[in-house]
C-alpha cells in the first residue's frame, strides 16, 4: 500500500500548536513505522489557544477545558505518546539544525540535556510571537501580551482577587476586542481600547462597517481612542500611565495585542528563503526552500486569493496546514492553495465576519473596488427572533469579480460569510451571487437571502438602473428621506426633505432635473427604488444610501 | 437606455404571488412606461405563506404581519398599484387565453364582470395547489389542506376556543412537521404524524437521518405513524376515523399535507409543453414553448444540478425566478439556470436542512453513492453554548462529485447546507472541501469545520486509509466500543467489546486478523482513527461508526 511506503522515516517536528502536532498524528496515522518527534519550548501543548479570553471572561471555568479532547482527555505528551506514538519533547528548544547532515540539537531547558537527532524530513511549525512594545520589559508586572495559558491565568487571578479596576488595551483586532468584552461584561472592568489607525479590527473591516461596531462598544461601556499611536507607558503610583501622540491615559494596567511576529529565527539560521511579509516562503505544498523542510501554521507566508503573499496567522488555516503536511510526508499529494481569510469575533452581543479584501487593502494592492451595502434581516421579517444585520460587499468593477465581504449585527453574518469566502475561493463574480441558493424557511431566513440581494444591488449599480454612490455626495445634495412618517418622527434625520416612499411615486416631478439628490430610507430597499424612479424621470445625479438609516454614521455627517 | 426601450409594452402576468410579483414590480421599475396587470383569483396577495405555520403555533400574532412590508406599509392591492405602479386584478380568474392573437379574458369573481385584455408578453406564475385526498370534500369542517391565509385564521380560531384535543396530520414533509410542532408545542393538542413512507421528511433526508428527527418528535409527544398509507377518513361522532394500510387511528381533525400539484390548467389550455414532473416545460430564459409567453414559481419544472428536471416548490426559487423573468421581460438576458434544492425546517429545538440528492433519490435517477456521516460540535467543544450536528455527506465513489449533505441537531446547520449547496452548484468535488474555509472562533465555529471533516473522511475513506461501511456489517461481527470507561458505563451499548481509545494503540493485536471488526466511540473521531491502526496491523474487515453512538439507530439493531 502506498502509504507504508515511507515506513522507518524519521521525522522531526518543531512546535507542538495546531500545524506541527496536526501533522505529526496524520503521518504517523498513515505511517505507523516511522519515528516521528515532537519539539516544543512550552510545557503546555495543543490548548484551544483561541479560548483563552472565554477562560478569562468566565464563560470557560477552567483552563483544563481548553486542553482537552472533546470527549474530555487531557492532551498532554503523555496522550500523544501513547495514544498517538509520537515521541515528545517538551521544555525543549532547538539550539541548531545541520541541514545539510539531516541533524538537530536540542536542549531541554529544565534538565539541561542536550541531545542530537537524525532526521528524514523536517517539519517547522514555530508560530508567531505577540509583539511587544519597544522598551517594555517581559517581565512588567502591570503589562503584557496575551497568548499563552499562562497568560490567562495570571490576569484571571488579578480578576478573581479584585486587583484590577481599570485596564488599557492596546490594539483592537481580534484579541484586543475579545479582551476589551471579557475584561467588560464579566468583571465590569473599565476599558480604554487603544487603537492607532482611523477605525478597530483593522484587518477586517473598513472604516464604514468599523463604525457600527464601535458605536455598539461605546454602548457597552468601552472606552474607545482611535487615531491613538502609543508612544510610551510609564510606571506611576498604582499604576500606568500610558503617553499617546494625542492624549495620556492614566490606568492601572495594559495588555498589548497589537499584532504577532512570525517566529522565523530558526528557519532564517537554517538558511531558508523567509517572504517580504516576514513568514517562510512555502510553495503549494508547504515546501520550504529546502526540499526536505515543511512548514505551516503562523510562521509561513500563504498565497492570498487575489495573488499576493500574506502572513495571516489563524487557527483553522493552521489546522488545515497541518493535515496537508501530514499528507505530503508521507507522499501524498495535498496542497494547500490559497487563503481568502475569513474570519468572525463576537464584540458583546454583535457578531462580526469578513472575508477577503477590504477596500483598504485592496486599495494598497492597487486593486479597483467599488462596494454595495445593506442593512437586512436575518431571518423572515416576521419572524419574531429576527435581527438585523450590516453587509457590504466589495468587487472589482473592471471585471465584477468578488472582492470580499464585511458583515455585523447581532443575527447570523457567519452564514453569509462563510458562503461568500468560499465563493471567493473558487474566484466568484457577482452574476454567482444571482445564481446562488439558499436554504429558507423563517426561522432561518429571508426568502431572498442577503448575499443574493447584494447582488442583486451591486449588477443594478454596475449596469446604470441605479447608483448607491451616496458616500460622494456633493455639500448642498438634496437629502430625500422616504421612510415613513413614524420612522422620520421617531428616529429624525436632520436637513431633510420627506416624502414617504408611498407617496413618491407621484411627486417625483416636484423636484428640479438638475438638483444633486441623495435617498434615504432605513435599510436601502424603498431609497434604491425611489432612486430609479428619479433615473427614470431623467435625473442624472441621484443616489440612495446602501445600509439606510440604520448604517448611518451620523457622527460624519453625510459620510456614510 | 436599453432598459426603455420596451416602452409601452403590455404585459400580462397570471398569479399575485413571490414569483408573479416580483417579475411584474422589476419589469415596470425597469420599463416604467410599460403596462403591467397582475391578475389573481385570490383576495389577499404576496403574503408570507411560508410564515403561516408560525401564526397557527402563536409565534406570530397576526396574519398582518405576514402581508406587510418589512417596514410595515401593507403589500395589498393599493400598495401594488400605488407604489409598484402595477395595474392589479384580484379575485379575477382567467377563463381563456388567445395566444394567437394575444388575447385574455378575465372575470371578476364578485361582480360577474368580464373583460379582454392584449398583451405582448404573458407571464404565468399559477403557482400550486395542495392535494387532497380522493373523495374528501373541500367544504369538510374536520378536514382541509392548509396554504392559504383563511386556512390559518380558520384552524387558529378552532385552537383559540379549544376545539381540537387530537389532530391528524398526514403527511410528514415541510409542512407537516411544522403543524404537528405547531399544534404541539403551543397549543398541547395531541398529535399523530402520518406517513406513508419509510421516514419523515421524505424529500430532504435518508431513512438514517430521518430517524434522529423521528427519535425528536416522539419525544416532544408526538405520535408517529410511519409507513402508513391513508385509504380513507371516514366522520364518526365528534371525529374522524382514520383508516390506513396497517391501522386505524381515532382523532378529531385532520390536515393533509402530502404535497402539491403545479396548477397548469391555464398553460395547458393554451397548449404550452408540460413535463414528466407535471409542471410547464421552461428553459433558463423562464421562457415555456411559446416565445411569448414566460413561467415562474411553482408551477414550473426547473433543472436539478445533476442534469434532471424536478418541480421543487420553494419560496427561495419562486422569488429568484421572478426577479430573471422581470428581467428577461425586459429583455436583459438572466437565466435561472439550476438549482440544488436547498432546504430547512425547524422541528422543535432541532434545525434540519439538506441540499442536492438524498441517497434515496440518487438510486431512483441510477446515480451511484457512497457516504460519510458524523456527530460534529458546532462550537468550539470547550464553548459553553456549543450543540451536537449530525451530518451525512453524499458523494459519487466514480468521480468523487458531491452529490449532497443532510444536516440535522440543535447547532448551526443551515450554515453548513448553504455552503455546500452553493459548492453543488459549481460542481464541487470531495478535495473541494479540503480547500474549503470557514471563519473561526471558539463562539461560532470550531477551528476545522465539520464540512472539513466530512471532506477529509469522505477521502480517506476512497483512498482506503479506512472505511466507514458500518452499516453493512457481518452479522457475527464483533463491535468494539472504544469510548472512555465514563461513556461506557453512563450510555452502555449491549453485546459489544469494550478497549477505550486511550489504550487500544498497544493492544489491537488481541484480536485475530481475519475477525470482522466494527468499531464505535461518540462522534466517529475517535473509531475512524481505531480503524486505522487495525488496517495497519493487517486486519482486512474493519470499519467504523460514522457519528458514533449518538447517530446509533438502537431500534433497528446494528443498522445505523
Amino acid at each position: 500500500m502506498s502509504e507504508t511506503k515511507n515506513s522507518g522515516l524519521k521525522i522531526v517536528v518543531v512546535g507542538a500548536s495546531a500545524a506541527g502536532l496536526r501533522a505529526a498524528a496524520r503521518a504517523k496515522r498513515l505511517m505507523p513505522e516511522s519515528l516521528i518527534t515532537v519539539i516544543d519550548k512550552g510545557k503546555i501543548i495543543s490548548y484551544g489557544a483561541c479560548g483563552l479570553p472565554y477562560y478569562l471572561s468566565g464563560d470557560i471555568e477552567s483552563t483544563r477545558a481548553l486542553m482537552e479532547t472533546s470527549w474530555g482527555t487531557l492532551r498532554n505528551t503523555e496522550f500523544f505518546e501513547k495514544v498517538k506514538g509520537l515521541d515528545m519533547r517538551i521544555q525543549t528548544t532547538v539550539t541548531s539544525v545541520d541541514i545539510e547532515n539531516k541533524s538537530i540539537s536540542l536542549i531541554n531547558k529544565i534538565t539541561g540535556n542536550e541531545e542530537n537527532l537524525q532526521f528524514d524530513k523536517l517539519v517547522l511549525a514555530t508560530g508567531a510571537t505577540p509583539i511587544m512594545l519597544s522598551g517594555i520589559s517581559a517581565d512588567h508586572q502591570r503589562i503584557s501580551t496575551f497568548k499563552t495559558v499562562e497568560d490567562a491565568v495570571k490576569w484571571r487571578k488579578k480578576l478573581e482577587t479584585g486587583q484590577i479596576e481599570r485596564i488599557a488595551i492596546i490594539g483592537s483586532g481580534f484579541i484586543g476586542i475579545e479582551l476589551a468584552e471579557a475584561f467588560t461584561s464579566m468583571w465590569d472592568v473599565k476599558v480604554d481600547l487603544i487603537e492607532e489607525k482611523n477605525r478597530i479590527l483593522p484587518q477586517m473591516l473598513d472604516a464604514d462597517m468599523s463604525f457600527l461596531i464601535e458605536k455598539h462598544l461605546k454602548k457597552q461601556g468601552v472606552q474607545l481612542h482611535k487615531n491613538c499611536s502609543v508612544t510610551a507607558i510609564n510606571d506611576i503610583p498604582d499604576g500606568l500611565e500610558i503617553v499617546a501622540n494625542n492624549k495620556t491615559i492614566k490606568t492601572g494596567y495594559a495588555i498589548v495585542a497589537i499584532g504577532v511576529r512570525p517566529q522565523v529565527e530558526l528557519a532564517r539560521q537554517m538558511g531558508l528563503k523567509i517572504g517580504k511579509c516576514g513568514g517562510i516562503t512555502v510553495d503549494r505544498n508547504l515546501t520550504t526552500s529546502h526540499p526536505d523542510v515543511y512548514a505551516a501554521g503562523d510562521c509561513i507566508e500563504v498565497e492570498y486569493f487575489h495573488g499576493k503573499k500574506v502572513v495571516i496567522p489563524l487557527g483553522s488555516l493552521a489546522n488545515k496546514q497541518g493535515r496537508a503536511v501530514g499528507d505530503q510526508l508521507t507522499g501524498r499529494k495535498t496542497e494547500f492553495k490559497k487563503v481568502v481569510g475569513s474570519a468572525c469575533v463576537k464584540v458583546f452581543d454583535y457578531n462580526v465576519a469578513s472575508t477577503g479584501l477590504t477596500e483598504t487593502m485592496a486599495a494598497q494592492y492597487g486593486i479597483p473596488t467599488r462596494s454595495v451595502r445593506g442593512t437586512f434581516n436575518d431571518l423572515a421579517h416576521y419572524y419574531p427572533e429576527d435581527k438585523n444585520i450590516f453587509l457590504k460587499l466589495i468587487y472589482n468593477p473592471d471585471t465584477r469579480q468578488i472582492l470580499g465581504l464585511q458583515a455585523a449585527g447581532e443575527g447570523d453574518v457567519v452564514k453569509r460569510v462563510d458562503v461568500l469566502g468560499n465563493l471567493l475561493m473558487n474566484e466568484g463574480y457577482l452574476e454567482d451571487l444571482l445564481d446562488s441558493e439558499f436554504a429558507y424557511s423563517p426561522p432561518y431566513a429571508s426568502a431572498l437571502d442577503p448575499l443574493y440581494m447584494l447582488g442583486a444591488a451591486a449588477l443594478n449599480q454596475e449596469e446604470g438602473i441605479v447608483s448607491a454612490n451616496y458616500a460622494e455626495s456633493p455639500d448642498n445634495a438634496l437629502v430625500l428621506d422616504v421612510r415613513t412618517p413614524d420612522e422620520a418622527k421617531n428616529y429624525p434625520l436632520e436637513n431633510t426633505m420627506h416624502i414617504p416612499y408611498e407617496k413618491l411615486r407621484k411627486r417625483v416631478n416636484e423636484l428640479a432635473k438638475n438638483e444633486a439628490i441623495r435617498i434615504i430610507c432605513s435599510r436601502g430597499t424603498r431609497s434604491a427604488e425611489a432612486t430609479r424612479w428619479f433615473v427614470e424621470a431623467g435625473h442624472k445625479n441621484v443616489a440612495y444610501a446602501g445600509g439606510g438609516w440604520f448604517m448611518l454614521n451620523k457622527e460624519s455627517g453625510s459620510q456614510l
